[in-house]
């Protein structure tokens, strides 16, 4: 690459960085890049962490030694996330989303690959300091909100499916029992997908009892695998304590009524705060 | 927001940018934004612009006049590409992805976010001058590619599910023929996923006859709407013309050979660079 102007250093920089979250760089790989020095390149670095923090976009980590590098770690500040799940309250409390049996339209919401990105965002602003190997989620409307976490957090994705598919090779299957109605079901994950002792992070859409979540848990038993943390757009505050089969979690909102009569929907912003 | 020096005004704009491809900003807008005359923010954005043309990242689109502004439009070089797509063919070579049936297993590629980005940089790139309205996919395999292309194009995600579900409302549903075991399939659209006439690019995983495709075509007839385009990752090169249910699409990468005896893979880049 042609020796560059800090000018044209900073936006190649910068773009350099937001691409690979997580990631630690050493410094010679710019200066050789750019063909600058390494003081230069620690001076524009610096610029660069203190637009990311004021800005609420994340941090630039620094590691010094020959091991050392930059590394950027996205994170959301509070006052972002809640603007963007108070916007997500509103849209959600639109009373022509109810759907009959008291279900929640969410598709447009969830099609729009801008807050799309911003829900994983948040996800990968909670659990970025965990020890993850790997996002899973079960098909079908969690896959888009994993695919986000797991580029935030630079991690791959693993896709659990309700039927075993001749392109997944073999595969371990389990019955689990849904929370909310006790109807059983099947979930099945390659063989192929996960390494022994990955500790993963659940993610999904929705969760009522938990009986979905509880079954990927008892999945990744059978890989011997562990859950390294839960988070779910939606939460139903609508669940008995007893009734629910799973605690740990983390939710960015939650839905306190829906009632098709006068067709009204509560939601509030899910434990994400509390945390 | 505090007034803020070249150096990081380079820093935000760059980053303000690559958040919103395809979106016109306002001069205006970054001119408030950073307490700077429009003369400044224009030499800003002619470095800017000049970085993204040369690291093959894409065009800075500047429209003069009131209504004018600056578009970011991303755009892969064909250098950058064929280092991807190639990449994919050597990986996909890997004689351990034969499955029983001549199957390629490939769960893992697209378990990767970051490939996944890039699939979706290059059908933003085939596709980014069209008028499309929505990128649409039928589950599973596909759905990460088209949440990465419509990321890229600013434009929203419509899924396709195999079965009605209760929380799609009101659906569409047709049976469609799969072109190379003319198995019968049903697909299903809720209603309210697609306005009426919407301009439409179809995106998959993975294309053989074309079945699935054509199907989706029928179900876009259903909604008024029309293909404006068709972008697969792969396709098979070992299908008969007269067997093709669909012709006129993208792929980057051709699968010529499956052989479970010798567990021989052939793969080829596709006809992206045709196009």
């Amino acid at each position: 690459m042609k020796k560059l102007k800090r000018s044209a250093r900073l936006v190649e920089l910068t773009q350099f960085l937001l691409a690979r979250p997580h990631s630690l760089i050493p410094l010679t790989t710019f200066a050789e890049r750019y063909g600058a020095a390494k003081s230069s390149i620690s001076e524009d670095l610096a610029i660069i962490k203190e637009v990311f923090e004021e800005e609420g976009m994340g941090e630039l980590q620094t590691l010094a030694g020959a091991a050392g590098g930059v590394k950027y770690i996205p994170r959301v500040s509070n006052e972002r996330a809640l603007g963007i799940i108070n916007d997500l309250c509103v849209k959600l409390e639109e009373p022509g989303r109810i759907l009959p049996g008291g279900y929640l339209y969410m598709s447009d919401l969830l099609g729009k690959p801008h807050l799309v990105n911003e829900i994983g965002d948040i996800f990968a602003t909670i659990f970025g300091g965990q020890n993850i190997d790997v996002v899973m989620t079960v098909e079908t409307k969690g896959i888009p909100i994993a695919y986000a976490t797991g580029a935030k957090l630079n991690l791959p994705v693993v896709l659990v499916r309700r039927d075993h598919q001749v392109t997944e090779g073999s595969a371990v299957s389990i019955n689990y029992v849904s929370g909310s109605n006790k109807s059983l079901h099947t979930m099945t994950l390659s063989r192929r997908a996960m390494k022994e002792k990955s500790r993963v992070l659940i993610v999904d859409d929705f969760m009522k009892a938990g009986g979905t979540v509880r079954g990927m848990i008892d999945l990744l038993a059978e890989f011997d695998a562990e859950v390294a943390g839960v988070g779910v757009l939606l939460d139903s505050g609508t669940v008995d304590s007893e009734e629910r089969l799973f605690e740990d979690y983390v939710s960015l909102v939650t839905l306190e009524t829906v009632d098709p009569k006068s067709r009204a929907i509560g939601v509030k912003p899910g434990n994400y705060f509390e945390k």
